[in-house]
């Protein structure tokens, strides 16, 4: 691994709305201030360009994809410049031969696009509908190398896939990051919420153990409603961020709309993975049966 | 997967001695409690036969090594029919060609073996210096067949890997299981101790989510002095039984030997596997990098 410069990452953790306008202005606004705070990685989640669409089926919603370069891409390639940081831009995906993807574009600091990335596993649960919107990603689990560094950038229920956070760790990152729109359904809060909330850390950090990687995880939050009939999801916000033993090391309400940051220092993850060589002792000759 | 019943693990954490008879005899107590108090599957810590002989490289420690079927497994074979319980005994085997092996022998109720396992990741590390006595296991990562059902049996050192949970976790095991032997160096208790003992419950944690399954580890106790110059491990203990959901069931002290309880419920499996159902979006087109 290149030797690489410490830096700081921040996460925006925001409500997202109706109107694309309004979520670029306000998700711009947040870029400008985090990046006057020293971040030179800023991230966003999921889809923030519009309401999470995904709580109902309606094909109304595919007008809302774009392309990239795109509008929304256009947008950020000039601010990054302006704010001198790499930017992680989650958006709803048309592609030039008109399928559909829940993606996101990571744009250096001179307005270029580093990479792109396709979310591999969809999802498809109650108000959880992204099957019928998004072809499932054909670009693979790979670190996109930025202007300050190797990052592994995945999405959402890719959290949830210890495969996908090994393969970017393998290929180089020293961060993997989630852009996220994961809440509670009506009745779920104050059953067994604290649990799933928990859950959800507990795998993420695991996946910084188990690689000796930083992990972020940026969600939305507040509640949105669906569309089609009396329900809604509350978005739990709890943005995290977690150093290469699993510690967290910085957390945003599950309320607020909020910017957390954390120190990214490619020293620690040497120290951790010289503490703790997992990677040493992999058994690649018995692995066979995990793509089976 | 077949449908099973529910039943009781136990998880035996003892301290070890140098003298074989005297383990060998405790264990049985303790497994004879256990089964008394309803468990139908009990589990010793990893080569708890002996002192954790690894501390330091000394080719006496060879003569510890035992054939399968050998002297330990006849005694417990002879066990397990009083007992009437699935039995987990770790030991330092050698095989028929001359090769040793850090293995686990599952005995069922009437005294057969019903499958054995030889750790498959080997750790080389201060005090830890496995490397030098054992081959790397050749019988890969699977579910074994018991008379309360499927159960994915590994060693310590595999707690660290993502890759061989989820592989027992796809044979149809219903219950991860790794007896171990983890504690602190000279120094490190009043350190970092209490991060490492967190990281090591986390991502065992993370095991269960990711794979929906109850996970069971099973740790030595107490210090112990090593041979060739001054230095110790104390074993931390907290022997631990997590939740299809990542929740802890039961958990040992830092400092005691104890037997601890969980109850298998493998409708909680089929129930968590339906709210998060990760295995159905995995991208086994998108892994192959896992093997390279």
């Amino acid at each position: 691994m290149q030797k690489e410069e410490p830096y700081v990452i921040a996460l925006i953790q925001m409500i997202c709305q109706s109107s694309r306008e309004e979520n670029l202005q306000r998700a711009r606004q947040r870029i400008v201030e985090a990046a006057e705070q020293g971040a030179r990685l800023i991230c966003l989640p999921e889809l923030f360009c519009s309401i999470y669409f995904c709580q109902q089926e309606d094909p109304r919603f595919f007008e809302l994809a774009e392309t990239i370069p795109g509008y929304t891409t256009d947008y950020f390639s000039r601010l990054s410049k302006t704010v001198e940081s790499v930017l992680m831009i989650p958006l709803f995906e048309r592609s030039t031969s008109g399928d559909y993807y829940n993606s996101l574009v990571v744009i250096n600091p001179d307005g270029s696009i580093a990479g792109r990335y396709r979310k591999m596993h969809i999802p498809n649960d109650p108000q959880f509908q992204e099957k019928y919107y998004f072809t499932p990603g054909d670009l693979g689990f790979q670190a996109i190398q930025t202007a300050v560094g190797k990052i592994g950038s995945m999405i959402c229920w890719d959290q949830w896939y210890p495969e996908a956070a090994r393969l970017c760790a393998l290929d180089g990152a020293g961060v993997l990051i989630y852009p996220t729109a994961i809440g509670w359904l009506p009745g779920e809060k104050e059953g067994e919420g604290a649990m799933y909330l928990d859950s959800w850390k507990t795998i993420q950090r695991g996946h910084s153990i188990a690689n000796g990687i930083y992990t972020a995880s940026v969600n939305r939050v507040g509640i949105e409603p669906n569309q089609a009939r009396d329900a809604e999801i509350e978005f739990w916000g709890h943005s995290f961020i977690v150093d290469p033993r699993g510690h967290i090391i910085a957390e945003a309400s599950g309320e607020d709309e909020e910017i957390i940051y954390g120190k990214i220092e490619p020293q620690l993850t040497s120290e951790t993975r010289q503490t703790w060589p997992f990677f040493r002792d992999r058994r690649i000759d018995a692995y066979d049966k995990l793509v089976e």
